[in-house]
């Protein structure tokens, strides 16, 4: 009879700002060994608005046409009501005063949700041949982290 | 050892239309609360087609940002052949028949997935410190509801 | 006292090309059921690149429009650098290389996730009146395959 299992791990790293892209897939595939599930869903999340967990191909000629066609739907040089700083009155952060990033809000509602779930079958990752995990940085260079969390048998 | 536990919830709501964004974070975490989950995921649902729920950050400048992009990338003034009623002969529904919601599909699917699903650990939705769990109207004034799953130990 | 269960499927379809999606939510119920899970989510995924899965209604007219609203908003006659041979060097796929895929896999970045989280209550997946569960097919005609990976009770 199978016991149910829980893991969690969390990850932090300093992206590079402007529209970074990082490769997360080898940690979370050491988590998912680590943590002992043989079967189960794995749920890779970002705890922040402006960035966020993604699957799809890591190449360097796709990322840049994606960064491309993200900017021209979603510019930065627009105004954002987010960036008012003479008319907001809610959330007031001091870090974000200097540089505005309403456009990055709306670029991770776009791209939509803050995290990817991931099937776990014999210990594995389900991931197909290109699929990799990526931590999308859709703001400024900054402190992240990323969590994941595998539940299973 | 521990033990699985399913924890279900359901809630109504009745939106205003123009999508609006309804902050149900305060029902969610109180599901958590009440379903004794200290670790596990949490799937936050939409089942309407026209609706999602997403995680961001509740800013009304924000989110008049964000409606107004979804507005240019998505213009309900187009032909939605969805709305083509001369036309159309599938899942035909007489109360959408006096106000087209083809727009409405589409800013959906551009949105994304359905609903959102975050790691609960200690008993707690691992938000972060912005991100707030948002129900999104993307079509009219109407009654809707959202779900919420949490399995975990 | 509930004991976890975990069930797999895996499922293979040959696709049509050109924004083709297809309704295999009759599938994914049957798995559901053969399952023989009462309380849980269902997780159904795309562990293709250039494919996902996501919950709407299956309805011609708006499958027409949104293919269009797609094709507007990632053109297929751009300039992709993930097309471009004279250049790339990364991840080389020789069966890439006839039909370029860039606008296929910003499309699918575009969409979000890979795959959709619905929960299950019942024995049934709690899909809404209209929700159907799609595989979107971005790329050219193709040999795919989908997963559920149901987890709870």
């Amino acid at each position: 009879m199978p016991r149910v299992k829980v893991f969690q791990l969390e990850r932090t790293l300093r992206t590079m700002g402007g529209l970074t892209v990082t490769d997360i897939t080898d940690d979370v595939n050491d988590a998912v060994r680590e943590s002992g599930i043989s079967e189960g869903i794995a749920c890779i999340y970002s705890p922040h608005t402006t960035c966020c967990v993604r699957v799809n191909e890591f190449e360097s000629g796709f990322l840049e046409d994606f960064t491309g066609l993200l900017r021209k739907l979603v510019p930065s040089d627009s105004y954002y009501a987010h960036d008012d700083w003479g008319r907001r009155t809610e959330n007031l952060c001091v870090e974000d005063m200097e540089v505005g990033n309403g456009h990055s809000h709306c670029m991770a509602m776009l791209l939509g949700t803050a995290g990817e779930s991931v099937p776990v079958r014999e210990g594995e990752l389900q991931l197909g041949t290109w699929q990799r995990v990526l931590f999308i940085e859709l703001d400024r260079e900054r402190d992240r982290r990323w969590l994941v969390q595998v539940v299973g048998t």
